[in-house]
């Protein structure tokens, strides 16, 4: 038999999911398994879209343009540029959601063996693309102490070495929820500029940002217009995970042009998808005032509920879904498992993501789980009792 | 600025998708193009896919399973077992289209730096998939004197050297719509055994057999059930290119465990692909029986009026729908540009796909382009005089 590839041997498992077999065996047992380990809203995708699905009158399911349809691609320009990001439809590609607009930039900026910056915890399936394009992450860790801030630029030039090419964020942070200031999109700015980097930017929760703070785009950072590619998606600004369709987006012709044969290599993004995610486009702002007030009543519910329990640690997140809360225990990862395997209270779980596969630094996140705060207030409410009682009775439990 | 990626630079443009900068321009002349360039079939997409998304009562678009809907796998898997393939659900990823299966493929089975054998000229996004995952294809060139069969396997086996880790065949052939025979395939298992490699067979165009001659799966080879990768579509079987719907299967569960990683890292395949992949699976025999009847009849009426036209050679392909045929032009590359630029014929012109892109060898289909008979008889009328014309026309004939 011949062997698997190294990448794909060394390639971790996804911590979103790769508890999933044993929570479809909890699920089997007949328990009620509260989903906090992925970022899938349980918010109504925009009628809009589902309308647009419904009155789709394609005879030919056909390919579309591989950039993505020359009107879906001028209306979302168009949107960007209303919200202080002026762009142009030739200045980004549709894309099988944000993961494909992720492994574009990647194969598009980056040789086998290069590396990139991301602070760490960081969105654990830049590994899988990493692993791909042959790409190393190099991680500067982000601590829970101050909320997961980014660390400071002496620390991240020291990681800058001869193959350092480029430095993703993600802003708003999955899995921190942390949401990077002004000033520090300049800081980045500036190490961009010495080093001459590549500078991603994922900003799928740009429209989640609470207390009274407004998002800073990478796209916004004068002076290093061609080194700047934003990642984007529809997923979750229109509760919309299923649609697969995102944005890879940069003012660099040259990386639009690369990208492009990588595009057509694979003909198109979906259509259907493309029709949802065009109409969502027209969502009337009520839709997103209630979306915005039911997620900060869930963050402020969910972060109130884990600090109350006894050696509990969760920082406020400024923005996204997901809050990074530390606990008493001994693995997290072992702590996931058993909430699955062994523990119900009442006859139900709860699904945590484990945070060490959130870090590329071994032994880190040991004591942290990602959560998402994607359920309706009366569910986390009763998850949150679940957590309570299974951290009294997990045999590994520290405090 | 910081440079492009290596394999970004050297990957080509898509033989398929090149000229269309020069299609738009001859478009906004107001010309009629025919598009014989792309398999982008005009005939419907079965109504049980289109009725399943019309009628979809999705309220959340949420993520699906990585693997796919495993109502779908089911089906398809009951699919395959009815035409002789028999695998069960497990044994098959749903994929973002084929191109996502062939991707995977690579990625799971093939180190950077390690080779593929595939018969030349080949679908040209082995290509893309090739550079992205860092293989080199090492083409095998077919011939057209004898219709494009597969090699003598003594030629084959000159090119197996230590970096060898498989062979792609597709089946029946895009571009050269060659149907391997089960004498071929066997051909094929015993240097697949003799030099444990992986196989992967690209059977997008199964259904579409000729001449009374049927389908042989590499799936049906015995003895090399861990060694072989069929990759699947919807998108010709269904008319349903814009759905994005493939499958990769294999009963090779390393390969399956492998696959399924870097799926995870994309999160999942398209919701309303996969209602509609797994509502086709309810087409009637009917719908299939006027496709088939209505591809026979425009590839008789295709080759007999290329045959036709002085210097012309055209072979009948046996499956697909597609043909490669051999111009009396200098550079199919330059007349097929010329075609869209400086010709028209009533106002209308000709897309055709220069067959240099379908091979690895430099200089080799200088002469050849890909045809792909996906218009309804009229069309391809009318297709054919302008092609005939141009040809009188052209500054570069050769006859």
């Amino acid at each position: 038999m011949p062997s698997i590839s190294e990448k794909g041997k060394m390639m971790p498992a996804s911590p979103i999911r790769k508890l999933v077999p044993f929570a479809e065996e909890a699920k089997r047992k007949g328990r009620k398994v509260y989903h906090l380990n992925i970022g899938q809203p349980d918010i109504p995708t925009p009628e809009p879209a589902l309308k647009a699905i419904r009155e789709m009158d394609l005879e030919v399911v056909a390919y579309s343009h591989s950039a993505g349809n020359e009107s879906y691609r001028r209306k979302l320009a168009a949107y960007y540029t209303s919200i202080g990001i002026p762009v142009d439809h030739h200045q980004l590609l549709i894309t099988t959601g944000g993961s494909e607009a992720i492994l574009f930039a990647m194969m598009t900026c980056f040789n086998p063996g290069e590396e990139v910056i991301t602070p760490e915890p960081f969105y654990a399936n830049y590994n899988g693309f990493a692993a791909a394009a042959g790409v190393k992450i190099n991680p500067i860790t982000s601590v829970i102490e101050n909320g997961f801030a980014l660390p400071p630029v002496s620390e991240i030039e020291k990681k800058i070495g001869p193959s350092t090419k480029g430095i993703i964020i993600c802003n708003p942070n999955n899995p921190t929820g942390y949401l990077y200031s002004k000033e520090e999109l300049y800081q980045l700015r500036d190490i961009v500029n010495k080093y001459d980097l590549y500078l991603f930017s994922d900003e799928v929760y740009r429209e989640f940002c609470y207390d009274g703070k407004s998002h800073f785009s990478a796209m916004q950072l004068e002076g290093i217009e061609e080194n700047v590619i934003m990642l984007d998606s529809v997923s979750k600004r229109y509760s919309s995970c299923g649609s697969r369709i995102g944005a890879l987006v940069t003012r660099n012709s040259e990386v639009i042009n690369t990208a492009l044969k990588f595009a057509q290599a694979r003909l198109s993004p979906p259509s259907f998808g493309q029709l949802a995610a065009e109409a969502s486009l027209d969502t009337p702002p009520e839709y997103f005032e209630k979306v915005y007030d039911e997620y900060i009543h869930r963050r402020d519910f969910l972060v109130e509920a884990l600090n109350k329990m006894p050696g509990v640690d969760c920082p406020v997140p400024g923005g996204a879904f997901y809050a990074i809360a530390r606990l008493p225990v001994d693995d997290s990862d072992a702590f996931s498992q058993w909430l699955l395997s062994d523990f119900e209270y009442k006859n139900a779980t709860v699904m945590l993501a484990p945070a060490s596969g959130f870090y590329a630094t071994p032994g880190l996140g040991k004591q942290e789980v990602r959560i998402a705060y994607v359920l309706k207030i009366d569910d986390l409410r009763e998850a949150m009792k679940c957590l309570e009682v299974a951290l009294k009775e997990y045999p590994g439990r520290t405090v």
